[in-house]
């Protein structure tokens, strides 16, 4: 935070916000952290919450009303949001799990009937707009969407971003955009549906073969798309595409319009017609927007389902990534522990592991950018499950105890995210018990098969039990879906708990997914281990299909901190034969300290 | 079924529904296997889908138009099923996954806006009601609530059973109706009720110490219930509750009325006072009898959460009725051995299993009554899910293979359910293989320990893991409530993965609930092996309460199916620590032929 967004500024902001509430006739404002896509990384356009709360936390939601203002968030950020939110009038609401709206319930609660709560239905989405709506209406609280506050008292708000779209090409693109529109069309067709509109910005870049920079680290931009059974529009911003781009598209029947069109799209359709929505995945703005007359069938966007199966030759493309990611790591965990070893070079601090490990990647092949903001958490810093390391602020490595370094890469070929956690100095009892505890974690849902159309949020547990089983359990899932050169986090499977196992969770091959159990102990360490897993065919029997994981994530796990005695044999035969293929694959693209290295932290246990 | 039931007089109620469909303008008819209690068990007054389509099975929905008549159920009956429905008109519908309305969707599919679908609201629950009626009015269907079309049909319609109720005194009842009745009373203050109504069998006959023989063996009687903050109203048949009893309820502040009165009290709450109800335990009959101006709280059943939560008293019992149980088995097994041994007295049937079981368990102390009809299927019969061996039709046990028996008993002091796999002469290879998959699920789930308030369908795949790596599943859950000398399947807590895991599903202290793995192989053979156990505090830590699994069930599991190449060493000490115990605690209880079997069946491997 700048040193003008003081605890003054940001009061003054609430002041002016009730001003217009007041004028407007408001008596309580919900801020999300949303955009119009419903997208996890926000351009600074849309970082309202965060401008107004002084809270930068990626999931929170602000309500304000004359006499209260609170942040509703849920555990992974408490300790971020009270640091963040102290000595300012904004209350910490909490709530359990992910993916709550208990704020909702918080309004139904406290407001009067007769009482109008603003939204602004541009990045309200449809789901969670109908839980509001639900709930408001059965208390006679009115709703008002079609206001936007923030843009009467944010005055200097940030533009639109404007970065280039480019094409993501062969060969690290492995089918062609005609190949992906007539595979959607054919899935509109059998939803019934003669238009689909879409929003969520990784499934158009992936229907397009398209990729952005509008946002950190998702490889994105902004844009909504219709398509019908002739002709697909990209609303985009102008200037964004080159004109030979704008000419390749056109050859495959996708046309441009102005970004801020995309509603008066769903305005014209044609009565009679039908459109296929995603409702978790448009906003209510956009769904008000369709014209009256026109049907509406409701599911998941069709590129959703298709994006998650990775195809052989995006797997073998990710493969590669791997293999360069985890040189990468080679060379940068080499480097991280002679630092940590010589006196003159150390102490290190935690944003200069983030510089150095960025640095490292960007040295490898196909490399574009980080997936996410790196993760670097000293002891009790690791214990802070979304620590992002401060400039000034953060921790040297110094003393005993653990490491936690969560990281990933964008590559043409593919996206990583992996954490590891490295001994400094001599780690305490409880820390190789715990870590040790991780892994068994890690290991009992890696080597785990499991029938096809497993519902992914019923494998939680199986990581979970041999944590459970030391006393212990953290607060969050145990993996995420991960995209092609796409965002980091994607779905539709979700190995959470939080997650109900629907039907659209189902394991299917090609998918690929975190593994990444871990433990937090609150001012002492916080341990995760996390490999990306892909699902692959194991067996058929005449149950059916079983599926299994292949471990993709390439990079030793520091086998200094496993305590042996809590190991059973096919724990240990596991990692041996991780450790030997993660030898086999990394050393041909590693030489010097690096390679030294990697052959000493992949020896047999 | 008799031989009255012919396809002949079947194709005879098709026709007669459909003239009185006919004649009250019904385009078609929704036929539940439900009665006004949403009972597992129905009286025969309630078992016209039975009736109508000759399908036997306890869960199944009929639907009948005048072109189509189809029953929906689930794969538990899907052989069942196919035998009892060949023949005749009526198709089979099968939906994959238990607690399934997809019959709703093919009423919405197949009718046309502007028909009318008749389901007697009496015995239609209410959350099934919504769905019905939400996705018949998308499609401009009609939905006709207030009729039964098979009183006009079935003559001979049994009438309500009679049975008298007693009292579950103590010791055996451990805390008084006074003390239940108070604790309900908390509850319903505490959601903000005046009053709350219950329907279910088993709630009731918790809630004010009384049992019953009106179904087949759920120790229930037919009634409704209303409390308020003053009085208690129970709506019983006539004559079924003896002077004196009805002295000892009234001394509680409990007062009888007429059963079919229930509803009429509805209809006489006050004005702007507030009911709980239980949306899933009572009618869309019963909900439209609230008077108007009353306001209807929804939340389950205080009394569902407290009885699922068997007290120390409570489970002392339970302890001393499975060791009255397990001495009854080891008689049986024992003797069913010898049988089988003895060229003499084989061949044996899977019907007079059944009787010679049922025996066994009557001779001890405490016992009331079998807690569920005994499931006996050799090779390719246990391999039915919900197998009921006939007499004449049942198979006899000759040849090599294996017996599944799943059995069990109402004590004054508990409820058993228990299933055993022994081998016939010598057992294949793969059917040895599969009964230790099996053994390897039940034993997983029965030592892992978890935090407090998991939710239960989140468990399920730990038992399964071991099995799914053979490349095998099972189409059940792993696990249900058990009640305390009451139903043997009841909620709220389910091992299942088609049970979404919502906050009502955590797992509390006292739970008891069955852990039952098991793999089926139509036209081979099918093993299960079934354990009660009970949730006890494990631990405390920093992370909350860990609970831990103590296993109730007390009999040997044969140690000469398993496959030991396939066991590991934690495997092997549970089953010699589980069967020291069995020894232990039945050996006091068992004498000659029984004891001999005991001492040998819980020899260590």
């Amino acid at each position: 935070m700048s040193p003008l967004d003081s605890h003054a500024s940001r009061a003054r902001r609430l002041t002016d916000l009730r001003a217009a509430m007041a004028q407007a006739q408001v008596d309580a404002v919900i801020v999300p952290s949303a955009d119009p896509h419903l997208s996890e990384y926000l351009p600074g356009h849309w970082q309202g919450r965060e401008w107004l709360s002084g809270f930068t936390g990626s999931v929170g939601t602000l309500v304000v009303t004359p006499d209260f203002a609170g942040v509703w968030t849920d555990g992974r950020y408490t300790t971020q949001a009270e640091t963040e939110l102290a000595g300012t009038e904004i209350a910490l609401m909490k709530i359990p799990g992910a993916a709550s709206v208990l704020h909702i319930d918080w309004l139904a609660a406290n407001l009067q009937p007769g009482q109008t709560v603003a939204v602004d239905a541009r990045v309200l989405g449809l789901a969670t707009a109908r839980l509001l709506a639900d709930a408001l209406k059965a208390r006679g609280i009115n709703l008002m969407t079609e206001i936007d506050l923030l843009d009467a008292v944010w005055l200097e708000r940030p533009a639109l971003p404007a970065a280039p779209v480019f094409e993501h090409a062969a060969p690290h693109a492995t089918a062609a955009r005609n190949a992906r529109l007539l595979d959607t069309r054919t899935a509109m067709a059998k939803a019934g549906a003669d238009a689909h509109f879409i929003s969520t910005l990784d499934d158009i870049a992936w229907l397009f073969n398209l990729r952005g920079a509008d946002v950190n680290f998702n490889p994105v931009f902004l844009a909504h798309a219709l398509i019908d059974a002739e002709r697909a529009t990209l609303f985009v911003g102008a200037n964004k595409v080159s004109d030979a781009l704008r000419a390749i598209l056109l050859a495959d029947g996708v046309h441009l319009a102005p970004y801020l069109d995309a509603a008066a799209s769903l305005q014209a359709l044609a009565p009679g017609s039908t459109v296929l929505l995603d409702p978790r995945r448009v906003t209510a703005g956009m769904r008000a927007a369709v014209a009256e007359g026109v049907r509406v069938v409701e599911a998941i966007n069709p590129s959703t389902f298709a994006k998650s199966r990775k195809s052989a030759a995006e797997a073998a493309h990710v493969r590669a990534a791997m293999e360069q990611d985890g040189a990468a790591l080679c060379a940068f965990f080499a480097d991280l522990e002679a630092t940590l070893n010589d006196a003159a070079r150390a102490p290190l601090d935690e944003v200069e592991i983030d510089r150095r490990i960025t640095a490292a990647r960007a040295s490898r092949p196909g490399f574009v950018s980080a997936s996410f903001g790196t993760i670097a958490g000293f002891n009790a810093n690791g214990a802070i499950m979304h620590y992002r390391a401060a400039e000034g602020t953060c921790a040297t490595i110094a003393g005993d105890g653990l490491l936690l370094i969560d990281s990933g890469g964008q590559y043409l070929g593919g996206t990583t995210d992996i954490t590891r956690v490295i001994p400094v100095g001599t780690p305490s009892a409880e820390q190789r018990r715990d870590f040790t505890l991780v892994l068994k974690g890690l290991i009992a849902l890696s080597h785990t098969q499991f029938p096809r159309g497993t519902r992914s949020p019923l494998l939680d547990a199986i990581a979970r039990a041999p944590i459970w089983a030391g006393g212990v359990d953290y607060g969050h899932g145990t993996g995420h879906g991960v995209g092609y050169f796409l965002n980091v986090h994607e779905g539709p499977q979700s190995i959470s708990p939080t997650t109900m196992p629907e039907p659209h969770t189902a394991m299917e091959p090609g998918m690929i997914t975190s593994i990444e159990p871990g433990i937090y102990k609150p001012g002492r360490h916080g341990i995760r281990i996390e490999n990306l897993v892909y699902n692959v065919l194991a067996d058929v029997t005449e149950f059916g299909e079983f599926l299994q994981f292949e471990t993709l994530t390439l990079c030793p796990i520091d086998t200094r901190v496993i305590d042996p005695a809590l190991f059973d044999q096919r724990e240990i035969d596991w990692l041996n034969d991780y450790h030997a293929t993660v030898r086999a694959r990394l050393s041909p693209l590693v030489t010097g300290a690096a390679r030294d290295w990697l052959l000493l932290r992949t020896e047999a246990i």
